[in-house]
């Protein structure tokens, strides 16, 4: 091809380079220009068409750029063959169905889910994202190993070891996105040969799990020390799942004694297993904190869960586990096949975010935000004189209520819809019927003044 | 409290206002400022160490930051509750025992896995995230949907309608992190009531993954056109799961003529499916792209699996399935728990990538970038006359030789990796026994000499 015959148009605000390579592009893609054809020289085609070799430059850069020209050293701007190019407008106007669900009547929400937004350091999570990516890692591109990256691993352990008494190492720890994605994993180094025994009332997502992944369970009632040694004997579990640093969702806190009664239960038989659920122990609001589980000793074949989703956000979507050595070399065994759900950059994000001290600190200044929001819910909720009877406030973002009328905890949920509030009676998280009539009440991404609106609403609808 | 006495010295490197808010925090960390405490105002302290009150404000402030102290308006500076305030430390020096295993020895591998790192759009990447993290959306610390983010789902859905003739829709998509988190999905639907057939030889994670599941499988012998019906009828499977794309590994492309009976097939009852992994259908070299079987009539029971692997990196941890109708309704009715285990930022991010345009002009540079690399290196194997076969080099990114000599596929493999070439033998794909003798030969992260130098090692080794 010797010239481009083509109007510049320089009244117009697109740059003469961005019309110029539209044109040639649209020419290409049309098949106007074929494959293989050679371009005007730059110097030719801006004489020709009366602007500068620059313009033409940026224009064919970014032909080259797209993969519609490839350019030969002394010879020339080729056309690239474009069979198969993908071509994607700019997208339709979406109607998003979604957005339009629910809740538009509730104004204050009660619920345990999500964080304190004002507290996440969103510049220092930038700045280091954009470090990790700027530094042009090709390990950025691939997958991490099955259990997730090394030194995330490791600086999981120095916290465990540090803040909760886990004695492990980078070797013990398993990274996946949440904590069915752990089941998941057990589940299959378990193969459907246990029994599992959950806490009743408990977390609410494991009997559906455990049921639709044709895993037997069990549910057993937690008494206000949590799960009872007589409770777990009855039910022949082989592995207990429990929340033993702020048991979910009654909020009791497992006394030593019934740490030990449990520990020894399970090192009876060599195939008994404790899990241990964390979730929301970086928060305990008097006294010292009270080390995992883990970390007792002959806690070998305890199964510690942990996650980043109340210490930083639930969005960021990466938990852990801290594995026996026994299952953990059938892990590496059985299950090569895993892959790590969790991005490589996020890995290296939260990485670095840990061993700069970034960690820390946060941990630091979100226990002091909801400290004064639990001290302020608690402080509220007493205003109304002995009506609200507070249980497990000592951790956690959550409390329990019992409400000193005569509602049910059903009329209890209705009437507080009716004032436009939404609270979590216990009933919800019962596997197996419980008559406990109590309230939850979840504060972490509640203001002050909704806390307090929220309680003023609740006492209308109650008192 | 007065005054604090500490003498602050201005010949070290460390500024005033670091070793002011160090000293403060290790008197608070040691307990010698008691809970409760008032600290001096800033103008006094200021005047009592000789320094700016510029310097003890921002020492303050640090500490406030940190959640050491509060700030009360007219009242001052109090320090906070440090009961179970986590200090971490630098960690220690580490260890990487992972990163000593094996390949040291091998130095050039034709693996089929990654990605050419050359062509990752890292400015873009990094801007994009940086952007989205900057306007602190909320939202960006909650979980998305189940099913994904709405937006991301929406924008993969335009792109398969574009460009793999899919005619889906965002309500249509289930995003996860990898195949397996996909199939785990699917498991959950079926619940082990259904007989899977898998493509033999085929991705070598399948049998794997069925079996750890208590999933039954059976293996069905493929063809030069994929799997074929004879063998689909006498396995007696319920759900095929093939890759007519780009057969995996054998290269094949399935022609239409075998997609209809397939589709036949499975519409002859209607709780037959057939899983269709769409996994490097955006390379194909020659002729039109061949629509998904998705786009086909009468293909409303198959399930597409597609991923982000193979088009971006495999380290961004990003798949998605287009569902059938009714089983979407059963995920949203049955698995109500699942929650997406892709970070909200990198969903958020991904979806700008595509909507301004930019994951199209990555494909087509890709694109272009792989067909070069394929084209080196299927000339370089002409190079030596007839000695190598070379079958399904037409689409992805690897293709497969047949060595005209005596050696078996064990042989060829060993004989490669003597002189420092890791190659893959076909055999390492197949469930179940077949004499293929074929080597697998991926190129997408090998350079172009790597490519020559790699091939010129084999040919040493094998002829």
């Amino acid at each position: 091809m010797e010239l481009l015959t083509f109007v510049l148009d320089d009244t117009k605000a697109e740059p003469l380079y961005h019309q110029l390579y539209k044109y040639i592009k649209i020419e290409i893609q049309e098949g106007r220009i074929d494959y293989g054809e050679k371009l005007p020289s730059k110097r030719k085609l801006a004489d020709h068409l009366g602007v500068s070799q620059n313009t033409v430059t940026t224009a064919y850069e970014q032909l080259i750029d797209e993969g519609y020209v490839s350019a030969i050293e002394r010879r020339g701007y080729f056309v690239e063959k474009i069979d198969n190019l993908i071509i994607l407008d700019a997208p339709e106007k979406r109607i998003n169905r979604d957005k339009d669900r629910g809740l538009s009547s509730i104004e204050y929400d009660f619920t345990y889910e999500g964080v304190d937004a004002k507290s996440f350091p969103f510049y220092t999570w930038g700045r280091i994202t954009r470090e990790v990516i700027d530094e042009r890692d090709n390990d950025l591109l691939k997958e991490t190993e099955s259990q997730g990256d090394y030194h995330l691993r490791h600086s999981i352990a120095q916290y465990l070891r540090q803040s909760r008494g886990v004695d492990c190492h980078a070797e013990d720890i398993i990274l996946s996105a949440g904590t069915e994605y752990l089941f998941y994993i057990l589940f299959q180094l378990f193969r459907g040969r246990k029994l599992f025994g959950i806490e009743n009332p408990g977390y609410e997502k494991l009997p559906l799990l455990f049921s639709r992944n044709n895993v037997n369970y069990v549910s057993i009632d937690v008494d206000e020390n949590g799960m009872p040694l007589k409770g777990v004997r009855d039910s022949k579990a082989d592995i207990i799942c429990i929340t033993p640093a702020h048991q979910f969702p009654t909020g009791s806190i497992m006394p030593i004694s019934r740490r030990v009664q449990l520990l020894n239960w399970m090192n009876e038989k060599n195939d008994r297993y404790i899990i241990e659920d964390d979730y929301d122990s970086e928060f305990k609001y008097s006294g010292r904190p009270i080390p995992a589980f883990k970390g007792l000793k002959n806690s070998d074949r305890v199964i510690y869960m942990g996650n980043f989703s109340k210490s930083l956000s639930p969005g960021i979507r990466i938990s852990y586990m801290v594995m026996p050595k026994e299952l953990m070399a059938r892990y590496i065994e059985e299950l090569p096949f895993m892959i790590c759900p969790v991005s490589t950059i996020a890995q290296r994000v939260l990485t670095r975010f840990i061993d700069e001290g970034y960690f820390g600190r946060h941990l630091n200044r979100v226990r002091t935000a909801y400290r004064k929001k639990r001290e302020l819910l608690v402080m509220t909720l007493s205003q109304y004189g002995g009506k609200f009877k507070i249980i497990g406030a000592d951790a956690g973002l959550h409390i329990t209520v019992k409400v000193n009328n005569h509602m049910t905890e059903e009329e209890l949920v209705e009437s507080a819809k009716e004032q436009s509030v939404r609270v979590y009676g216990l009933s919800r998280y019962c596997s197996k019927n419980r008559d406990l009539n109590r309230i939850l009440l979840g504060y972490a991404n509640m203001s002050d003044s909704e806390i307090v609106k929220g309680i003023q609403r609740l006492s209308k609808a109650w008192l």
